[in-house]
């Protein structure tokens, strides 16, 4: 993915499922198109491959198991995402933590496998420890405010600051970022874009949301 | 699903994964249409949307989440499989155990989105306690002999005729099955079908494994 | 156990914690030895040994690991129990649910080691389950009322009859269950006691606390 | 602690379970006393409160849970080890990983409590990764050396000197480690002890088994 970038998990939303996943990603696409901003989307596992289908842009899975192919009934593997042309993968998010044998395995395969790994943490303690596990990209997010209305740029800006400065990866953020506003600020304080879900998920217009957020990256920039 | 039915999970085996689960799928569906003999595939996650599209017998989840849509990030859902017109999951299976609230969830839910759900279960004490709460089969496979060369029918005849006599649903049996008379002794002794895995999937040829499977269910019937 | 019995999980409450639990341990004793009521008490493990040798009613484990003993890091299993003379052990509790090849590993270990297992469950249709796998008896809490003052007993003596029809063992029955007259609606359902936790563990007066509950028996019965 | 340390993980094992837990810590306490080594016992949470009584070397436990006290039923936590005058706790063992949350929250409450925190890493990069959280040790080892008799002071001496360079924490190493010259050229590469288990729990003398290891230390040290 090409960084700054807008990252939107459309986690197991009813409005970003199914034929819903196909039209937030082309609003994606299209927000792209438009601005030049990268934009990528992390749909359910179901959706991979008709987003796949549908998009240009980098599609990412939600999460991975830490397992080499073979007997594991259930399980979604780094293997099943290349066969399809999926670009990478978010890992270790909070809604889905894992251990650091499981980040490091996934960082290792994905490399092999030529896919990247976006590792998500909790603060910029946890953000600098899984960096050390060499993902792509370490995405910050405050649990409290995730899912919220009030963003980590205005409610907790020296994480971001802290983090950008102890991680030796891209730093995104997240958690209540919906505003043009958010994001520009994230970026200024060296966020190298976002981390999104609901603010996009949930608007009655996700291209306009999406547009919003790309706005910020842009205005952000010099 | 029409019984006896042979069901052929797919699990994370790269020789069933990407395009060759399409393929896999084909073959299970040339198997019906050339017998009559109800075949059911298991895909993984990512690969249930490519089955769905390429053949017209029942596609199952290997497994899925018991959440309700919303904020699960990583997760499969019941709603996901609806979305693209998935028949149902497999629950509870060895190498993916869940706790009993969690099958009492997704049968639940299985039965308002009108999808089936296949649990799993170690042994007949199990099977009967996993009827309880109301799949549509129970699929009965002793740990130790899955991925072996020793089939259930010959191996534990026993659980199988405990099985069928204790549940309250119809009985798949698994482990080891490969042969036509693996699958015939299993049906005789009151089976409606087999659950399968590695005897298809790495088979030389996927196609002459399941029709040897399915000519076992076409024998034992009268 | 004997039973009919009231049955006090003392969680992991700061109130019920080192010398805590063991007064509170006294304290039910106190009632047992005063009433002649059975009083059964499942510190966390940390305190079991000196509750054990504090007080000669039963002592419970509040959860056990399904391992053998050997290489596992963390774990508490049944041979540690046995070896300080514990006499049983909660399993499956709404806070700490496992699956079912786990409940059937435990109950089965446990009455090698002669220790008893109170499996619990979260509706009478988990309860009849859970029973398949031969528990001494079987707890059942409704999770939303577990901690609140709306007692089972009131708010859905339904799943106790039902539970008390359906369940091959001895019901107990728990959540929200704080008063005498709670306990006595239980017991008169059919139950054969109650598993207690913050009505004890919170009270100013545990002993107070449990005497009311063991009052709840006494008027039930003939 | 004082380090260099020998640190004895008696796991699950049926040897170093109840009467034989506290033979094996005073058998370790002896060592210390004839030699000055540091020598720190880690048995299951059953038995943690019979082995501190019984000796005044520091005592640790296995595991604990990333919990408030309250509502958990089943869980060691670090408040129950407070009560009864526990030093410290093993954190991420590879036979009982946890995620990056949950060793950032242990070794945070650990500290109010002064308690102390070994975090254990399977390899160099992890154990880099650990120790931005701040434990008070990181023990590396090699999963696939654990139990064997092939030690990671022969085997791997490699991942010994790096972690000792990363790591800004005081670096044990185990796995394989069962002889004098194992400790000695572990101490020699910079680490500032051992964590061992099967070793000493399975060996016919304990005493005998924890000296050899204390010789090691004293060997290695000017």
């Amino acid at each position: 993915m090409d960084l700054p970038a807008v990252v939107i998990n459309f986690k197991a939303y009813a409005q970003a499922m199914g034929a819903r996943a196909v039209d937030i990603a082309r609003a994606a696409e299209r927000v792209h198109d438009e601005t030049g901003v990268s934009v990528v989307v992390a749909p359910n596992a179901v959706d991979l491959v008709r987003v796949r289908e549908a998009v240009d842009i980098p599609v990412f899975a939600q999460h991975v198991d830490a397992y080499q192919p073979g007997a594991h009934t259930g399980s979604v593997l780094l293997e099943m995402l290349a066969e399809w042309g999926i670009d990478g993968t978010i890992i270790n998010h909070s809604e889905h933590q894992v251990n650091f044998s499981w980040v490091e395995y996934v960082v290792h395969r994905a490399h092999e496998l030529h896919l990247e790994v976006i590792a998500c943490a909790a603060d910029d303690a946890i953000a600098r420890a899984v960096s050390d596990l060499q993902p792509n990209a370490v995405a910050v997010e405050p649990p409290e405010l995730i899912g919220t209305d009030i963003s980590v740029s205005k409610a907790k800006p020296e994480i971001i600051r802290r983090s950008v400065e102890l991680v030796h990866a891209p730093v995104l953020v997240g958690a209540g970022v919906k505003t043009t506003e958010d994001v520009k600020k994230a970026v200024e304080l060296g966020a190298q874009g976002v981390l999104v879900a609901s603010g996009v998920t949930k608007a009655k217009d996700p291209y306009k949301a999406i547009m919003e957020l790309a706005e910020g990256i842009i205005r952000a920039l010099p």
